[in-house]
């Protein structure tokens, strides 16, 4: 038998018959709340991907031999829909996440699917739970599609069974009076990923070890760590997000670094953006972009000499998380914030990309909306 | 409030009103069946360890959003039980398995428990479902304590609730018509564990990324993936086991080798079992027994001097699995198997530890007789 591609003309579509009441703004919590609905895809090896269902939000029923709980056979992707001023919702380059999404399935030996097809069906879940899109600068709807193995059985090998799910939380501004700087642990004697391993693609697997290391952080007064790598002391990301610095020479030239995707690193859709988006508008005689490896030693030695600019996190969560303070083998430096909350490049990287969230600014095709 | 501990002496017990036909034993496949009843204790932050359940096995029925699977929240052990010539049902070394599993949680921040009530509860569920444990050697009882995370939020941060509960597969001998030798590739391509890492904990996290390279291996005519690690190409793992190599010197003095618990290793039941055995049976004038590091460099210039007497798998699955082939870099190398299924000393030490899991030999406190 052939396997069916996922075919968005199929979707069968079942309403609530008793819509949740709304959240006002300011009572919005990240991934705590849901929509009224939710869009599911079964896979099976024999028959491929099933019919696409938009229904009522419900619990999963799994039996507990489900590989899922085993052996990690789960991924994800995180992506945000707004509410435009003319009241149309837009995704922001949700291609992208369909991309990684699809390498991340096909690492883990989870069927893999058109990038259309899943968009397509994404943007009619989103006219349907259109009312839940908030208003508002900094408000959001964020979307989780997840894809999970479903095999019955504890063997350990390709699942023959998965699941494709996506479930949305409206959300508010990840700080919600402005910028909050944060604090980091650069960490070594954890290790986040590896040459050879899967520490680029957005599998669950990633996450559940950074836990720990997060909480030794926080008791130290640190909100997040910075990851390390190697005797060398690359620095990688931090927390779960991609991590960019900016120094300056001696003639007050200014560079925007961060890793390269050298395999390790998360192909951040954020991260991508800031370099695009850097390039474009800041004056190529005053910056310079790299995507290169640098160490925590050089982020010291910059700060002794006065040339740490500043430096941010991105991830679709904060967009852009301003970072104040480092701390590494019992010595901490400050990190600059202008005006106290963030640094000049942070503030207006964040405002770039917010324009073209919320379709006040067009560029590229960077913005869908659904229809 | 103060967080309940677990404890065994809570248990609720609701037996099925339809109880499973038994499958013969030349039916069995690992991991497919399970049998009448299920274990479960749940747990919140607030309250600690709740009662402990056992009921009909069912479906867990869990909000999309739980941390389970979306962040790999999630940890399992593989131990078995055994049926006596008494008809008492033996499980091995299953402290082991307990103490094990706490190393896990702690790990991923998942809550810990005491070793001895949870052997409690697994006691009445083996007596519960005792009409399950097969009868016959290489027949078992294979369970299955697994431990996830069920907070229903996205956020990524230490679970609040955690749901532990534990399954059981009546499965038959590994190989069906006694040993048959498996290839291995040796593969540098995709790394298993790193230092810094959690492949020394018996995490989710840690099998599907294993997968697809065990695919890749399989086009080739290699049944598993001999994991090695770094550029001196160390030799680790075999698949989901640890690995046990032997070589002679001139003077016909044997070693038995397996890689040492750096961190990257995971620790094996069997694995300890093999060596505790081994040097316990095996003449110390013949025979040294190592915990050492070792690479494939040093296997395959064994193999061209003759110095390869045998090698093969551990772990609870299939206790003991021979391997026969080698490939590497394109060159293949033949391992000795004695009587094409197996070298000699896998051979005894399969009955070794069949003897004491089946209490045919009482050997120190391995063996724990269910009541």
């Amino acid at each position: 038998m052939v396997q069916a591609p996922l075919e968005a003309s199929k979707i069968q579509i079942s309403k609530t018959s008793t819509p949740k009441e709304k959240l006002p703004n300011d009572k919005l919590v990240f991934g705590q709340t849901f929509t009224d609905h939710m869009l599911e895809i079964e896979w099976t090896k024999e028959a491929g991907w099933g019919t696409p269902k938009i229904s009522p939000y419900h619990n999963l029923s799994l039996d507990p031999s489900t590989i899922v709980f085993h052996y990690a056979f789960e991924l994800f992707e995180g992506m945000k829909a707004y509410r435009d001023s003319n009241d149309k919702i837009r995704t922001f380059r949700p291609t992208k996440n369909m991309i990684r999404m699809n390498q991340s399935a096909e690492r883990i030996a989870l069927p893999t699917f058109d990038n259309e097809e899943l968009l397509k069906l994404i943007d009619q879940f989103l006219l349907i739970d259109e009312s839940f899109v908030p208003k508002g600068n900094g408000y959001s709807l964020y979307l989780r599609p997840t894809l999970i193995g479903t095999t019955p059985s504890l063997g350990v090998g390709s699942p023959d069974r998965a699941l494709l799910y996506v479930i949305a939380s409206p959300v508010g501004p990840y700080y919600s009076s402005g910028f909050k700087p944060v604090a980091l642990e650069a960490t070594d004697y954890a290790v986040r990923a590896w040459p050879g391993g899967v520490g680029n693609r957005k599998l669950g697997a990633n996450y559940a070890p950074c836990v720990l290391p997060q909480q030794k952080a926080a008791s130290k007064g640190y909100a997040q760590n910075l990851w390390l790598f190697g005797e060398e002391g690359y620095i990688t990301e931090v927390g779960t997000m991609n991590v960019f610095f900016v120094f300056k020479d001696e003639s007050g030239k200014k560079e925007l670094v961060t890793a390269p995707l050298d395999g390790t690193i998360l192909e951040g859709v954020t991260r991508d953006s800031v370099l695009t988006l850097a390039k474009e508008k800041l004056p190529s005689d005053e910056w310079t972009i790299s995507e290169r490896k640098f160490t925590i030693h050089e982020v010291f030695d910059k700060a002794a000499k006065g040339q740490l600019v500043e430096a941010f996190g991105s991830g679709t969560a904060a967009v852009v998380s301003p970072i104040n303070r480092i701390g590494w083998n019992g010595k901490d430096i400050d990190v600059p914030v202008a005006d106290g909350a963030s640094g000049e490049l942070t503030k207006d990287v964040a405002e770039w990309i917010r324009r073209i969230q919320y379709g006040e600014e067009e560029f590229k095709d960077w913005s869908r909306v659904a229809q």
